[in-house]
């Protein structure tokens, strides 16, 4: 059950990403580990999906309280260099949304 | 590019559902595909993204232009039915959360 974020207090926030990587990226993985470990410190972090197909297709959602957290850990220095990069070497293209989640559910 | 769901206008709905899927599921990949095709043609629908890692979890994002489409499609009798055989069968677990999208960018 690791794989899935916790269902906190409604309502929270999930930053969906999507993103199309080139092949196999150096030292992608590393700063990806870094930073979910960082974000975990972050104030408002809920927690964290993340998949990647064998083509390099990606979606990451993470939850936060409310969108000043998200502006938070999108502004952290460390978070701005990874995004650097991430642009200017990792992905071939993403889409990023900010959305409210206002209810949830699981199963079976 | 095709992997990733256009920007419609904001806001819209995103329905974020988390997935752990038993081995390789019987029947599984002809009936996302019948729904992902089905979905297609409910008013309201906006578009799609989904990603499997080995391990079988998945992320599939839908948009949808309000709870009121969502809903429909929630209860469509064939997606009913699609529903009713992942509980049974396909899914060891899921999550499901309901989120309306206020701002969206891409890159790089």
């Amino acid at each position: 059950m690791s794989h899935f974020a916790k269902m906190p207090p409604l309502p929270y926030y999930a930053v969906i990403f999507a993103n199309q990587a080139a092949n196999t990226p150096d030292g992608y993985a590393e700063m990806a580990a870094q930073m979910v470990t960082l974000a975990e410190t972050m104030p408002g972090y809920l927690g964290i999906e993340s998949t990647r197909n064998e083509n390099g297709f990606a979606i990451t959602v993470s939850y936060w309280q409310d969108e000043a957290s998200i502006k938070t850990w999108h502004q952290h220095s460390k978070h701005q260099i990874a995004q650097k990069i991430g642009r200017d070497r990792w992905y071939d293209h993403f889409v990023l949304r900010v959305a409210k989640v206002e209810r949830h559910y699981d199963g079976p």
